[in-house]
């Protein structure tokens, strides 16, 4: 058990065991940070101190506008950076608490895209959410398509609109086509959702022609966030033959500020689902390659409270991160540093685990009610939606804090 | 009838009426530079004698790695830039011509891919490629889906393994399921191919929220180049429902270096091809917005000659770029300077003018004769696959020049 010297309150997302990392700013100059309770720690103004000159002498990394040069020092470096920081936290001699100019409340600091993303790559990779949305939008008694167990699905996204936890996202225009209508119709969507997820951040490149096996596949993952995946249901439909989503997911995705590295969620693997039929070689693997994450879904409307519509966990998904990543360089395409995967909406078996609208309301047809008497389809303009993540054992807890989007109208 | 003091092959694509951009070397440092006729003009070379000082202060974008930076000034610099270059190359008392160390024989150049491309989207907007495709994948009867003639169908791609043209490319290997088969397999594609693209390169930023009309459209696009969309057709039969195409396509795409501007494109305008039924007002459009560009591909086998097996042309194209780019932000998704955006697989409606195997074979069952005596259903190891690219007109040529990749045995 470990103890700082910084006051950290008992449910934190951010103990001592996390020490995640993020790209804050107070005024103009961004920099490289850590989060401890209810500070955040500039670590450029701790790197200028010396404090990490036995680690790297590249400083620069610490005062640039993405994480990207920092996690391309390699996880010998960044691995030892966290060490240190969280050996310094609990040494009642630090240097660092001379240092009060390094902390800050995280109220006073603009949390920023962490990470500069190359390319963005969506999975599918829950297979109750993959059941669930293909019972919906194609064929009841064959929702599950016959790849889906033999390969983790995915397609590339669009990586220019990933916003970071905050911003607000206005309703996005589209081109749908109603149900009882000859043709189609343009206008603001009328079926927003959001999509529970996560998605991890590539920490290493690889060449064109380069493949990562499944056993390597962890040294090239830097860490994980929070992901909302946003979408509208209606031009989904309508656009989505044969190429895939396009325009109903590219307006927005939301993203946490904090990558918690792998090395911090190391406490919570554990084994995932049995995968039947036996996939292929290239996408065996051995140990336990998913992890025990919590997660929440709030939607909070308009001068109303939270309200948690759905409690789904990391651990259901069906393919885990090293079967994604080993699939998706089996080709050879190459992953840059700061590329990012997320996982597809994270559902469970229960009806209270379903982690989109589409499918806690069963395609809008059972609205849900919240606190305040109002009920839901699908979001609203003025709902605010929140995305909770942390894991728990004994007295350790590692957390994500949240990703957080308010709808905002369409734009005239 | 303007003539350069530089002397021109009479069918060169780089007529004094293109000045198209690209980056190359000849040692470590990048440069941008020009191409008229055999030789490759250094830009670089060219601003350091201050000959740009009337239309631009910032000379660092002449030494960067991608052309981002250059195209970032605006159209209204860099039409400068490239009337500029036309004017002096054609005034006999030019201060070039005293500068030949800023002219080299395109052959000593090494050619780099020209922008950095922040987000690649690939559309399907060949009316003959989709019915041709929906008729062997999917329905003969009904090859076009409903959606097709309402929108431009179009999906993201992965940007990160777009490379220039002369770089080889290894036979992908990936997941397939033979149709007797009851399990998939893991091995190198069988079913290698082309596809016969141009795409367009962003020349400006938006912002989230914010849509281009198709009025607006072709301020925003800086120029066009070839592009040849590496398919391995078993791997995308299998993977792509229902979420469209992935490892059948990220394992890399070809680019030729030059980007011609869509001004030195203006005189090749022609009418589309009539839309039925009328498109939404937001995809509606005044004006000529196609080009008539000669489209050619070529495979040439290992120490064979080449063969011209496909002429095409991009003014088959039923959605036009401004249509696409308007559709692209009608939701809000911004885009960014280099981003690419590709025309899908170009066929028009002849046999020979068809932009892919898939379409020529007949999905491999009809095989094509090379000069050699050889045959081909798809594409074999030590091919080399050229496209080329030119627009011409009583005494105007202005052309792309080619991109080609010559394929290698998957790795082991």
């Amino acid at each position: 058990m470990m103890n700082s010297w910084i006051s950290i309150p008992e449910q934190s997302d951010f103990s001592i065991y996390n020490i995640p990392f993020g790209i804050g700013s107070t005024g103009t100059t961004p920099f490289v940070c850590t989060r401890i309770g209810d500070q955040v720690l500039n670590l450029n103004t701790v790197a200028e101190t010396g404090f990490f000159k036995d680690i790297t002498t590249d400083l620069s990394v610490f005062s640039q506008r993405t994480l990207n040069p920092f996690i391309a020092l390699g996880k010998s470096v960044t691995n030892q950076v966290r060490i240190a920081i969280q050996k310094t936290l609990t040494d009642e001699n630090s240097p660092l608490k001379n240092q009060g100019d390094a902390f800050m409340p995280y109220e006073k600091v603009e949390m920023h895209l962490p990470v500069e993303i190359g390319d963005y790559t969506d999975f599918y990779s829950s297979i109750e959410h993959a059941t669930n949305v293909g019972k919906m939008f194609r064929d009841p008694d064959n929702a599950l398509l016959p790849n889906w167990r033999h390969l983790p699905v995915g397609y590339h996204g669009r990586a220019s609109s990933i916003v970071v936890s905050g911003t607000p996202v206005h309703r996005p225009k589209g081109q749908t086509k109603p149900v009882d209508a000859e043709n189609p119709v343009f206008g603001p969507t009328k079926r927003l959702d959001f999509e529970l997820e996560m998605g991890f951040v590539i920490g290493k490149n690889t060449q064109i022609g380069d493949s990562v096996s499944t056993e390597q596949a962890e040294e090239y993952i830097f860490g994980m966030a929070l992901f909302n995946d946003w979408s509208a249901r209606d031009v989904q439909k309508w656009e989505y033959v044969p190429l895939g989503p396009f325009l109903a997911k590219s307006f927005a995705s939301g993203m946490s500020p904090w990558i918690v590295t792998l090395e911090a969620l190391d406490p919570f693997r554990v084994p995932g689902p049995a995968q039947e039929p036996e996939v292929l070689p290239y996408l065996q693997y051995t140990g336990e390659k998913n992890y025990d994450i919590h997660l929440e879904v709030i939607i909070t409307p308009e001068n109303g409270d939270e309200n948690i519509v759905s409690k789904s966990n990391f651990k259901y998904m069906y393919w885990n991160m090293c079967q994604q990543l080993a699939h998706h360089t089996c080709n050879g395409c190459n992953v840059h540093i700061g590329d990012l995967m997320a996982s597809g909406t994270i559902s469970g078996k229960d009806q209270e685990s379903l982690g989109s609208m589409l499918e806690l309301t069963l395609g809008g047809k059972k609205p849900i009610t919240l606190s305040n008497g109002e009920s839901r389809s699908f979001i609203q303009d003025g709902d605010t939606v929140t995305l909770r993540g942390w894991c728990a054992k004994e007295n350790l807890r590692v957390g994500f804090g949240e990703v957080y989007n308010k709808i905002l109208p369409a734009k005239s």
